[in-house]
């Protein structure tokens, strides 16, 4: 029998644990054998000493293991995305109606937002009528019939990640890399996809600051994944400003829409093509990035990725006419300009203090008991190297509260500096991580 | 208002605390608004962060003001020693009378043992009837009319530190100098003593294994105790071996007895001197370390210490006769020779390894809760450098169990090694950090 206090003390010294240990420890934590107090200074030494490769695939394993598993019949390619969470990211949305109009099947748990970033359970939500909920067996039957389904962890899916993240929330122990990837990724294999790809998210409003840190990740979500026997691809993507035009709930939803109606979005464009294109090959559906670009473009062009996103409103019981007629989205009752307080080429757009101010108004929560004013939102027209005028409109803020809504204006505005020479401005897509190289400037080949 | 998670977090990532935040924690976790799960995730980042000294100074304080302080009048020159603890270190019991026969006032309040090191109540509670509780107005009367009491520590007395420290027990939490500082020093400057003098173990018996650690925490030490207006002397003193000749309970009361009735124990008489001597001049009782010696010579010879000791005993409800027939002490039912299993030259002795072997006859504890078997114990006749023969008797075996007692007299040879040629032996006292040079080889001047 092992003492708790022996293996906090054996993780603090910075030793590898035993499966033996990790098993005593985090299922005894989960069966209420092992307290809070003690979980908390384990997480904490974790926090300082990391994990062992070996001992994030054992903690997966247990968090795993702690709850039911989805199947899928054996042979079946199944898909999904990851993406580690930006403002204005709406990629979900764009990215696996094409992804599943092309044949892939995707079985996709989805989250909430949470701080500075939303979650697209929310923006799926603002849809009239969408309900998130399956049970674990129509969910299942509706991947295999309908290709896409998107649903909320369940209670009986990897319960052990949802006890040590609600612990991890409030001990600071958050912000580390191992405890992340179990968390990711025990959620993604327990889900029943047996491809992934990952959109690694880098720079000043991302969670991972730096391309060193972001490698780091992605080196242990990979390494996670494929002792599961799941390929896994990550895609480092720049996460310097918020993502496309809209930043809201139903704004990202209607966003969404207009891209698979064929409207341009350059970022949103780039981002889900290079995910779009290493699903497909990943699942064998294209065996080349021009063959799958090419089924990518006709998907969008014939309108059957737009049609996969009304049958997956239909299958959660939303209204699929939204994607016809966007004002029965729901809709802020007013809309102010954001009117440019500086002049010059913007320099730099903190999407984090964007994504803060935007709370206020109800786009997105401080905790998962705030409620949320699913039309309210910001549209920004301008992007890093554009140039503004003095009191040019450079957006628009939707809002039900007026009072609230022209202090978070000028949030958005004191969010952007602006210089007098054009900045240089840094590639979308940083790099991949993958078994071969693809786009992007850096590639890191395993 | 603070949130515990932003000050665990600042805590996590180095920065200094302000004294608000460290209330808003420390004070909000005695008053239980501060979880047990939070507190115990803040104590793990300042294992791995470390405290600044204000920050320390800071803690002491809460943990003082957690609770009631005793009070000796204006400018009367109380002094206490502590010692980090070791095997057979029963210094208190040949010390404490010493110095209060010279005319010292010793206001002290001591533990109990645990794990491999014994408690000076432990084997003051060995004399028959000798009781450790006293309240706070009669300890301080019991100091005022006979300069020496010894008791345990009350409820009253840093309550927050007895909270914590069950905390860092089970959350393997001990072992952070910052946080031994504050534990150490809230008690020694609540109890009321103006002078402390520190005997800070160093060796492979005990917590502090290097001089460059012991070096830090009597650094700590210092600046705390001076920060409350208190005179602290650190003296740093070997532990690589047993102390003195007996080990037990009982046993070292009554080699205790023995020194101070004149017996000749080389360890136990050099570090009582080195303290003895500390401990008169910091009160300005000797002015010259040689004035000191011959005032603790003189109260060896003329029986005063031994008559202090009985003083205290009678003051505790104990009886004194003890002092004049050893006898009525508690016996062990049983002594088994130790005969070596080796020859040559002792090279080294186990004390930590010795500590725990004796645990398994009742001599010390691993929980608070361990029943003690007071007659219990070893006496070691043999120091390092000592010359030994296969076969010869070392040592002796007091035990009620003869089972037991036999595996742990071979423990005790396990726990020694021996040599062909002799080793050099460490001088026992190995420096001092005070604000005026003294005894030893090394010295540390502030």
């Amino acid at each position: 029998m092992y003492n708790p206090v022996e293996i906090i003390l054996k993780k603090r010294s910075g030793q590898e644990l035993t499966p033996a240990e990790m098993t005593f420890m985090v299922s005894g934590f989960i069966a209420g054998e092992v307290p809070e107090y003690q979980m908390s200074a384990f997480l904490m030494a974790i926090f300082f000493q990391g994990m062992t490769k070996s001992e994030i695939v054992e903690l997966t394993r247990i968090y795993i293991e702690s709850g039911s598993q989805i199947k899928f019949p054996e042979g079946l390619q199944t898909c999904d995305k990851h993406s580690t969470g930006g403002v204005g990211d709406k990629i979900t949305m764009t990215l696996a109606p094409i992804v599943a109009a092309c044949g892939a099947y995707i079985p996709m748990i989805s989250g909430r937002g949470l701080g500075h970033t939303g979650g697209t359970l929310d923006k799926l939500e603002s849809i009239p009528g969408f309900d998130t909920y399956m049970t674990e067996e129509y969910f299942v039957a509706s991947v295999l019939e309908r290709r896409l389904a998107i649903i909320a962890q369940s209670k009986a899916l990897v319960p052990a990640d949802k006890k040590i993240y609600a612990l991890r929330d409030v001990t600071a122990t958050v912000e580390s890399l191992p405890l992340i990837t179990a968390s990711i990724m025990s959620k993604k294999i327990a889900e029943g996809a047996r491809n992934l790809v990952i959109d690694l998210k880098v720079g000043s409003g991302a969670f991972m600051k730096t391309m060193d840190d972001a490698r780091k990740l992605a080196e242990l979500l990979k390494h996670t994944g494929e002792s599961f026997g799941q390929k896994v691809s990550v895609i480092f993507t720049q996460m310097e400003s918020p993502l496309g035009f809209a930043i809201g709930n139903a704004m990202e939803i209607k966003e969404s829409i207009g891209y698979l109606k064929g409207a341009h979005i350059p970022d949103i464009d780039q981002i889900t093509k290079a995910l779009a294109v290493e699903m497909l090959m990943q699942t064998g559906i294209a065996t080349s990035k021009d063959e799958a670009l090419q089924k990518i473009a006709e998907v969008i062009e014939n309108r059957a990725a737009l049609q996969q996103f009304k049958d997956l409103i239909q299958l959660h019981k939303g209204n699929p006419a939204v994607c016809d007629d966007t004002s029965l989205l729901p809709e802020a009752k007013y809309v102010l300009p954001i009117k440019s307080d500086k002049e010059g080429y913007i320099n730099s757009i903190d999407s984090q203090k964007i994504g803060y101010a935007l709370i206020k108004i109800g786009a997105g929560r401080v905790t998962l008991d705030s409620p949320l004013d699913m039309g309210a939102g910001a549209y920004l027209y301008k992007k890093i190297g554009d140039q503004i005028n003095l009191s040019e409109e450079i957006g628009q803020l939707h809002t039900n509260n007026i009072a609230l809504g022209q202090a978070v204006v000028q949030e958005i505005n004191d969010a952007m500096t602006a210089s007098s020479n054009k900045p240089e401005t840094k590639p979308l897509i940083l790099g991949k991580r993958a078994k071969y190289v693809f786009c992007g400037l850096i590639s890191f080949t395993v």
